[in-house]
C-alpha cells in the first residue's frame, strides 16, 4: 500500500525541507516526490508518495497529525491510499467509442477504479454496458424536466458513493448546481483543441475553417462551459482530403486516448487544480 | 527541367482521362499527377508534373495550346517551369528566428528561390541580412504614415519582381489594398494554433488559458486578419511548468518549421486555394 | 458500390493517360486516382477508384476486358468491389488489448469486414470473443505438434473463406508453409520500432538500451521473421522514469493504433507490395 | 545567480529530507528540486536548484561543507553556477545544418554558453564560422595520422578550456583515448533512431528496409560506437514516396532539433548518467 499526499499552499522557503522531514521523522520512506513552484502566482504544489509500510498508527491518526502540521504552514491537502479503489460513474449519450475504451481499459486493469454504473440520457448504449456486465441506467431528459433528471442522476451518484464522474461524450450541459456537487470530480471530453471550436459541432467547424490539425481536450467541468481547467490535450494531423465525417472518425482515436489519460492521471492522484489551471505530475 | 500545371475546375467526368491524354498526346512524360475531388463543393483540383524534355515547341506555344484546351473544360490553371527561381521578399520586425531559418535553408539549397531583399519596419535585424549578404531595407512605420510606408514597400517589391512575400514575424497589419497586390502570394506565420488565439500576444493567452499544447499556423494573408487559408500547422506539447517566456521559446521551433514548410510547398507549386481552403499536394 | 483497381507494372510513358482513358471510355466516373512512380526501380503503382454505377456489363466481363488491356501494358492487377465484405480471422495468444480494439472497431463500423472467428493457442481470451459474440477456436500448440496445429488453423481459415489473417499478438512463429498460403494476407504487429529490437521481449531490451522513444510496427508476415514489408509504424516518447512494465503499458496504445490502421488500409485496398516495400495510398 | 547540484547515490531512506534540510539550514531557498529513484538498480538521482542569494560564504566553502555532508551519505555530486558560461567546441565535417542551427541558437541567446571555436577535418564550412565570427580550425585527418590529428584537436580543446564537445555531424570515429579525456562531455548526433541503423549511411538503409518513420539520436560518445547513453530522440513520419535523398533532407530538421535539445539539457545541467542510461530532468 502507498500513501499519496497532494499539497498546495502559498510559496515560501523551507517547504520541501519541512514537509519531507515531517514524513521522514514519522518513519516513512518517500518513494516519489514532485514539486512545482508557480513563481508568477507564488504558489507551491507537491505530490508526495510514501511507502505505506511506514504507517505505524491508524490512518486517522496520521491525518490528524499531518493536519496540525499543515495548519502551521497554511497547506491545503488531501491524502489517498492506494488500497482504496475510487468509484467512477460513466455518463454517455449515443456515441460509443469512449465508453468502450474506458470499459476495456478497466477490464484490462489499466485504470485503477470500480465502475459501478453507466448513466445515459439515451437507451442506445445499454448493450455495451451489458457486454461488460456494468449496470446501465437510462435517465432521459424530457422537455422542461432537466432539473428532475439531474436530481435523479445525483441520487444515483450518491447511492453508489461515486468519487469521479466521467462524461464520455455525454451531450448534455450540466447545471451549475449539479457541478457544484462534484468540484474537480467531473471530467469531460471536448472533441476539439480548446479554446478553438468551443461549443457544438466542432468537427464541422474545423472542416469549414480548413485547419490542418484536429484535437481533443479533457478538462474538469466547471460552470464555465468548455472553460474548465484543461488536463490533457492531443491532436492529429489532417489534410484537405478529409470530410467532416472523416474528421469525426479520426477524432475518435484522439478522444479515446485523451480521455483515458486524464482519467488515469486523476485516479493516480497526479492532478492539482489552481486558478483554472491544472498541475499534472505525470 | 520540369513543367508543373496547377488546375482547378468544376468537377465532371473525364477530367483525368482528358487532361492526361492531352499531355500524353503532346509528347510529354507525366512524372507525377495528383488529383483531389472536393465532392462537397463539386470541385476538381490537379497538379501534374511533366518531364520538360517533352517540350517540342516554345513555352508560349504550349501555353496557348493548353489555354484552348482549358477553355473547353472550364479549367482555371497556371504553369510553372522548374528552371525559373521564384523571387521571394522576406518581411520582418524585431524577431529573428524565422529570418535566420529561411536564410539558412536558402543557403543550404533547401528552398528553391532567389531572396533579393529583406524588408523591415525596424533596423534591428540588419546584421542577419548582412551575415547572409542579402540587401536589407528599413522602412519604419511612422505615425499616420502607414500608407506611405506600404507604398514604399510595394515599390520595392515591384522593382525586385517579387513573386512571393513571406511575413516572417512582420508585426504590422497590412492594408487590404496591399494584400490585393499579392493575392495568394503573401504567406504569414501566426504564433498560435489558429483559430485559437487569433490576434495579439497568443503565448500569454495560451498560458492564461492553461492549454497543454501550443502551435503555429502558416497561412496566406487575406483581408480577414488571421483568417486566411491555412497552409501548415504544427504543435508542441507543454506542461504547467512552462511560463509565458518558455512558451515563446518553445514556440520558436514550431514557428520556424511551419513557416519553412509552407514556403517550400508554395515554391514547389504544391498549393491550390479555393474558398479559403488550401489543397496541399505534399 | 465502388470498384477499386490496384495496378503495378514496369514504368513507361502513357500509363496514366491510357489507363484512365480505358475506364473513361468504358463509361466510368473516376472518383479517385493515386499513382506513384518508383523512379529508382522504374516501377509504376496505381490505385483507381470508380463509381460502380458506370458498370454496364457483368463484373466478370469487366475483368475479362481489363485483363486483355492489362496484357498489352504488362500490368499486374487486382480488382475489389466495395459491396463485398472481406473475411478476417484474428489470431491471438494471451494479450488482449489488440483483440479488444479490433472487435470494438468492428462493432462501431470503423473497419469494413466480417470477423467470423478468433483463433488462439490459449484459452485465456475466450471471454472477449464471447462478449462480442464471435466464435472462438482454441488450438494449443503441443510440443512437437506445431505442424498439426498449423494444419488445423489452415483448415479453419479455409472453411471460413478467410481473406485476411490478423496476428493480434499471436506469439507463435508461423512456418514458411503456412505463410505461403496467405501471401500479403497476414498482418502482424511487432511491439517495437523495427528494425530495432527484432525478436523477443522488445520492451525489456528497449529499457536496457535506454531509448527515449518506443514504437510499434505492423507488417505483412513473410518467411523472414520481423522482416516483412512494413505497413504502419508509430512511436511514443518515454523517459528514464518508465520501467519495462510501464513501457509495456504505454506500448499498448501504440500497438492498438498501428495495427488498426494497417488493417484498415488493407481492407480499403490502399496497399501495394513490391520488393519488400509497401506503397500505401492513404 | 542560481546554484545547481547534481547528485547520485545508492538509494536509502531519508535522502530527500536530509539533503533538502542541509540546504534549508544553510540558508538557501530551494527553487526547484527533481528526484528519481531507480528502484530496479536501487539508485537515487537528484537535481536541486538554489537561489544563489542564499550563499553567505565563498563558493569553495559551500563545496567543502557539502563534500563533508556528501561523504556521510555516499553521494556522488557536482555543482554548477549559472553565472558561469560553459565553453563549447563544435566539431563538423562537411554537413552544415547542425552547425548553422547551433550558431544561430547561440546568437539568439537560446543556449547558455561560449562557443570559442569550430573544429573540422575539412575546410568546407569555414564560411559559416566566419558568418558568425567564430574561429575555425581545419585539422584534416591524413592517412595514417589520425593519432596526430586527435592530439592536435585535444590541444586546441585544452587551450580553449572546453567543457563540452558537440559533434555536429563530425564524420570521424574518435579513439577511446580521445573519448577518455571528455567523459560524458562529448555529445554526438546520429542520424537514425538508435539502435536501428547503427553505423554508416542510415538513411539509405532506412529506405532499403522500407521504414515508415525516420529518426535521430543525440547521445554521449563512449568507446562503444553509437552505443553511448541516449539523451534525446525524435522522429518524423515518411512514406513510400520519399527517396534516400528526401530522407536526408527530412532528417535534417529532426537532427537539428534533437541535437539542440541535448546540448541545451546538458548546458542547463539537467542530465545525470548511470550505467549507460541518462536521467534527464526536463
Amino acid at each position: 500500500m502507498n500513501i499519496i499526499f497532494l499539497i498546495k499552499c502559498p510559496d515560501h522557503t523551507g517547504l520541501l525541507a519541512n514537509i519531507s522531514s515531517f514524513f521522514y521523522n514519522s518513519g516513512f520512506n518517500i518513494l516519489q516526490c514532485r514539486q512545482y513552484t508557480d513563481t508568477i502566482n507564488e504558489k507551491y504544489f507537491m505530490r508526495i508518495q510514501l511507502d505505506g509500510d511506514g504507517l505505524k498508527s491508524s490512518r486517522r491518526e496520521l491525518e490528524t497529525e499531518f493536519d496540525a502540521f499543515a495548519a502551521e504552514y497554511d497547506l491545503e491537502w488531501s491524502v489517498h491510499y492506494s488500497d482504496y479503489r475510487p468509484r467512477v460513474a460513466i455518463m454517455v449519450s449515443k456515441t460509443s467509442h469512449c465508453l468502450y475504451d474506458l470499459l476495456e481499459r478497466h477490464t484490462e486493469g489499466d485504470i485503477h477504479c470500480e465502475i459501478p454504473l453507466v448513466i445515459s440520457n439515451h437507451p442506445n448504449l445499454e448493450y455495451i454496458a451489458d457486454q461488460f456486465k456494468v449496470p446501465f441506467y437510462c435517465l432521459p431528459v424530457k422537455k422542461g424536466e432537466r432539473k428532475q433528471q439531474e436530481a435523479a442522476v445525483l441520487k444515483l451518484l450518491s447511492q453508489h458513493h461515486i468519487d469521479l464522474v466521467v462524461m464520455a461524450r455525454y451531450m448534455q450541459i450540466l447545471s451549475n448546481d449539479f457541478i457544484a456537487h462534484y468540484p474537480e470530480q467531473i471530467i469531460n471530453i471536448h472533441h476539439a483543441f480548446l479554446p478553438a471550436f468551443e461549443g457544438g459541432d466542432p468537427y464541422r467547424r474545423a472542416y469549414e475553417r480548413g485547419v490542418k490539425i484536429i484535437g481533443a481536450t479533457a478538462h474538469y467541468a466547471t460552470t464555465d462551459l468548455d472553460g474548465g481547467p484543461i488536463i490533457v490535450q492531443d491532436v492529429e494531423h489532417i489534410s484537405h482530403e478529409h470530410t467532416p465525417a472523416d474528421l469525426k472518425q479520426i477524432g475518435k482515436d484522439v478522444e479515446r486516448l485523451v480521455l483515458a489519460r486524464a482519467v488515469k492521471y486523476h485516479l493516480e492522484n497526479r492532478i492539482l487544480v489552481s486558478d483554472n489551471h491544472t498541475v499534472v505530475f505525470k
